[in-house]
């Protein structure tokens, strides 16, 4: 059991580590040659900063606040009334067992049968009600941003757009004319336009390729360009390697030349052969109410044809789903749901070797040679403060892409979607795997057989019982995971080593440059779970071991300040779901706090506290019903799109523009990326901001970074850093 | 233990009871005395009689089909395959325990780790995808038969009209000018009108006394006609016993005309003051399709306000709840939430203690002077066959009543509504305190720590082993419920004494006879939980005893009868949901599916056929994600309103009538009871209906029993009896 010290250990490594990364970025963020790494926005112009923010990334931000929120009062409480009940015993010194001064500070300080049980009663009841008023203000604050944003938004295609699925074939029509006249006949005054979806996927081959080819092409012509003397040669065969050579220039012009043959053939090709049109359609409307109608409304008698949704936003769409018929969505989804249980509860098993390995008699086991190593001070607390942490941490690395790749077989037709849903499944497996089986520590089957040959109020008191030993476990975690991950984050190693890597090796022409530079979005398919891990780590030890409230804390404020940094300076956004996950995150925190107090209840019946378990049990079912009223009341400003805003931006915008014409914006704003030119590739929305960005252009103008222009107004994105720093190359 | 000759016994008394119920029938029915009770229907001419059914009680009556389309194929298979496989072993005469020849048919006469197992894991299989594929077929047809009712309907006020809740207060404009407002501004192009909902209690008292004062009023004219040479008198006193006594007529005319003065003071306050105005209110459309679209879709951002859904017929509005605020909702449903609880789990108590007392061993302890009698064969078989049955039969009868007050409580709005709700409830009821009551054998609280305590997987375990040595039990069940039941609804035995208890007692005028003869509608809420029952049995023991299918196949067949003879022949429908509550029905058939492939693991994990397990947990797997497969494909149609459907049916009508006057007849359609005359107050939709009816009225025209006119053309509607006695009085 680790004591006061190792963790003291543990807690300067980590502090320690922060250190030298911080250190470590003042350092290489003064180098030029690092600009692109660590100021990729500061290539843009300011207000354009402001606008790359996005509501998605300042309500992500929010999550952070929202556990600052919930646990400075509940740290400050804890503090003051249960530390002092719990250190005022002496159960532990009594039963002579080996103990930690941590332990000294928990419940498990409290003799069986105490009567100073009842101060973590109420605390427990304290706790719940200031977490659920958090949350719903926060919810109210949060739908109340999105529904501001919402309505200050300037016009967007999605907002006029409906994603119709599952078109039924028609012997005698084709998909765009059946959509063209069932729209036509079932909203006349409403309906606009439409546009069919094709599966494109070797023309997005072919458009690849020709892109390399340019690259190269633009890659010799430039060395041509500064060595005028000799003209570039290249070899035709494997890899440039073998084969006869020829003039380089020419040889990739001809290139060109063949595949934009290939390409419009197959454009031609695609165009005319019905079997390469997908059985959906995005249909446009006149208005927002008619489109706003037509996604909230049943089509047919039929519910499986003819699926009418809200259209994401264009750079928002996944395409590759778009095809897949309703009724492969029951049996992808089994598929899932099965492999998704074994992927959960057999995962754990090499989790759980690396861990019987990482500790000190493990390790004395496996190799025991090294015994007189380990058994130095020094070594012993590293090895017992850190190693356990780091295991879990290079394991969890590979998940998130595996998951993803579930959640795209799923079906799900935007990338946002498609992160939420990863996100749960992310959540889902943290819980057992990383929350569940380090305190039950079992492997993959030994707990699942816990939870079949365990009955259900035994299962609690199992985990409850487990949970005050485990703290020091989880402080040591949090310090890896939250403090160091984090500082490591703003760091950002990886990208720092791969960029340079790349721009050593495979940049060749500005645009490679460009691309080598591309940051990414924040992810929220990884990060929301992680720190949902660390709101149910609080919300169960803040009644149990108050004393690992504080390193939460320092947790939420570290990375809020990293994130914030990273969010205004680093990442891009790849779609604006206006805060759509937000009632998975405040769901999530839900599930917590009932664990939490199922948790609790369950290890106060097995401290001589069993009468409490009435007083105890009212709090899931309240706090269950709080969640249902949150959901009615809330949830339906994240799903649906009230006519009443329809009617009042379509009053509004026929007054201003009355001779807006809306059916020329439409046409292309859904066309499958390959169809459009290669510029404008990533971000399909060039609309009223592109003039603007052409009068501007400065010469670090960054076609990959240009993103849509300012969505939220400047309401709620984080303020700017008031560095400009131009002296830079 | 029963055995073969116990049920013979008691299948012998029910049998016989079920004979005399019917001998006794059919010699009451041919007693013209009798004729109202018997054939309230017949006083009607034959084609009101086909529209009499509708397409709920068609429906209701497919529950029994499906029921012998289920199980006829899985008894035959049964006794094919699996009593053969258990017949031929002699497990239980090896163990010389006490048993019966059930037993012998059971799957306890296997042995322990037997091979033979294998027979009744196929036999899951197979009628697990036997089931399901008549549940699919069912729910299909179902689908298409509401779809088609739907389609071929008239014009109905409902089709154009939807229940606004939760309109937000004004301080200065009144809930109907909000409405208007509101509405003309949001679907400008299809409001049309609206009807603000009174909170008329009041009034409904005043209208209601005003019928009493008539009805005497009508007894004494009567009387004084018939004698006319004495004036009937009356006391004003107490219960008519005391005071003065007073010319009658006079009285009860100056009676009438002072409620009326009443009614009117109160009929224009309720006009005049706005407190009793509810916010809510019935807004109709100029087209179907507008009303489809506003009942599908969200009015304003805030979710709690101007919630919009379809209104229910007049005739199925359930007025009291229309002014509940959403708010409260979810309070009330937490409140109904755990004293249902309680119910369910409480109430199990005094059924355990008759139980106890109607077995052998605890009469002869309660009253040890009769052990004589009850060691009788005769009596001993009596009441082992007879008595646990009933016990609890008596006290199921209250308990509906108490269900539809919880529902009421949780605030549906409609009653058909509120019949689904309760019937749910009464389900889980049946299951708990019924069917797990009578196997695990236990009180209330056991039976909770019972769940508590044990296990996931032991939970199964213990019910499993049960089962088959309570199939004798289930047999006495079946048949006292199932036959005696049934055959005791044709007789209608409570309603027979009741009317001539009425006639000779109370009534007074020809209207009184019209309302004692009211026979009620079939009672959903009550009888397809119990029908839930039957399944949830036969399924269970289809692989377990298979000598328990034929008596639920008799009551299948005989209830059928039964019940399509009552529908056709007494019960008035109250309301028509169009089958809303096949979703229910299909749902509850899939958990009772759920539960015997539950129970079976159980039961053979203690059969030494442990490795089966895995094979068998993928039956539940693949029955939910059937389920998940059945609600996607076919929920929809029972809940939402294609618009498709609307479309088309606003464009024939407008081609058909070009020039009706919508706005007059939606007008007065949904206005609470009270503000209508009395004889429409039960109906309030004579429209095209009304004239024919009049033309052709003959001389048993009742306006009690005259319904809507015929909704589904006769297309579903069970076919008439051929006779027609005219010979009747």
């Amino acid at each position: 059991m680790a004591t006061i010290q190792d963790i003291g250990v543990s807690a300067a490594i980590n502090i320690l580590s922060a250190v030298i990364f911080l250190l470590a970025f003042a350092f290489l963020r003064l180098q030029p040659i690092n600009d692109r790494v660590y100021f990729p926005k500061w290539y843009l112009k300011e207000d354009e900063l402001i606008s790359h923010a996005g509501l998605d990334s300042a309500v992500y931000l929010r999550i952070y606040l929202t556990g600052l929120k919930i646990f400075v009062p509940i740290t400050i409480l804890a503090f003051l009334v249960l530390v002092p009940v719990n250190w005022t015993n002496d159960t532990l010194e009594g039963l002579k067992v080996e103990h930690s001064d941590i332990d000294k500070l928990s419940i498990s300080n409290i003799p069986f049968g105490s009567k100073r049980f009842i101060a973590h009663l109420t605390m427990a009841y304290v706790f719940t009600f200031w977490t659920c008023y958090v949350l719903l203000r926060e919810y109210e604050i949060v739908a109340t941003m999105r529904l501001r944003f919402l309505a200050s938004e300037k016009r967007r295609p999605d907002q006029f757009t409906v994603l119709v699925r599952n078109i039924p074939p028609d012997p005698d029509e084709s998909i765009g004319e059946l959509a063209e006249h069932f729209f036509l006949v079932n909203h006349p005054d409403h309906y606009l336009t439409h546009q069919v979806v094709y599966n494109a996927n070797k023309l997005a081959n072919l458009v690849k390729e020709k892109k390399k080819m340019q690259n190269w092409l633009d890659f010799y012509q430039l060395k041509y360009e500064r060595n005028a003397s000799k003209r570039p040669t290249v070899k035709t065969g494997f890899l440039g390697c073998f084969g006869s050579k020829v003039d380089a220039v020419e040889h990739y012009t001809s290139e060109i030349e063949r595949i934009e043959k290939e390409e419009a053939e197959e454009r031609e090709k695609i165009v005319k052969d019905p079997k390469l049109v997908v059985p959906a359609a995005f249909v446009s409307f006149r208005s927002r109410w008619g489109a706003a109608v037509c996604a909230q409304t049943q089509q047919t008698s039929n519910p499986t044809v003819w699926l009418t949704e809200w259209a994401p936003e264009p750079r928002d769409v996944y395409w590759d789903n778009l095809s897949i018929p309703i009724v492969h969505l029951t049996v992808r989804r089994l598929i899932i749901a099965v492999a998704f249980f074994f992927l959960n509860f057999f995962y754990v098993i090499p989790i759980a070797f690396v861990q019987s390995l990482a500790n000190i008699e493990g390790i004395e086991k496996a190799v025991p040679f090294l015994k007189p190593i380990i058994e130095m001070p020094a070594i012993k607390s590293f090895i017992q403060g850190f190693l356990p942490g780091i295991a879990l941490k290079i394991f969890l690395i590979l998940l998130p892409s595996i998951l993803m790749f579930m959640s795209k077989v799923e079906g799900l037709t935007s990338v946002s979607s498609l992160e939420r849903r990863s996100a749960s499944k992310y959540y889902i497996f943290l819980f057992f795997n990383v929350f569940l089986a380090s305190i039950i520590a079992g492997s993959a089957l030994e707990q699942l057989q816990t939870y079949l040959h365990q009955s259900a109020n035994q299962i609690p008191r199992t985990i409850g019982v487990a949970i005050p030993m485990k703290a020091t476990f989880f402080i040591t975690y949090v310090m890896v995971d939250g403090w160091a991950g984090v500082a490591g984050e703003i760091l950002r190693l990886k990208p720092l080593v791969i960029f340079h890597l790349k721009n050593f090796f495979l940049v060749k022409t500005e645009k490679d440059r460009e691309e080598a530079m591309d940051p990414g979005s924040i992810g929220f398919d990884s990060n929301e779970p992680q720190i949902q891990l660390y709101f149910l780590l609080g919300l169960v030890y803040a009644v149990v071991t108050p004393f690992l409230l504080p390193f939460i804390l320092v947790f939420f404020v570290l990375a809020y300040v990293v994130y914030r940094h990273q969010i205004i300076n680093v990442y891009n956004q790849e779609y604006e779901s206006a805060a759509a996950f937000w009632p998975s995150v405040h769901g999530r925190i839900i599930t917590a706090l009932i664990v939490s107090q199922l948790l609790f209840l369950g290890l106060l019946s097995t401290k001589g506290a069993g009468q409490s378990t009435p007083v105890l049990l009212v709090l899931p079912v309240v706090t269950f019903y709080f969640h249902k009223y949150c959901k009615n009341r809330y949830e339906p400003a994240f799903v649906e799109y009230p006519l009443q805003e329809a009617m009042r931006k379509d009053t509004l915008e026929r007054a201003r523009e009355p001779g807006f014409d809306l059916k020329t914006y439409l046409a292309s704003a859904y066309i499958h990326p390959v169809f459009k030119g290669e510029d404008d590739e990533k971000f399909s929305m060039m609309d009223e901001g592109e003039a603007d960005q052409v009068l501007v252009a400065t010469k670090r103008q960054s076609r990959r970074n240009t993103p849509v222009p300012s969505r939220n107004n400047g309401s709620e994105a984080p303020s700017m850093p008031e560095i400009v720093n131009d002296q830079r190359l």
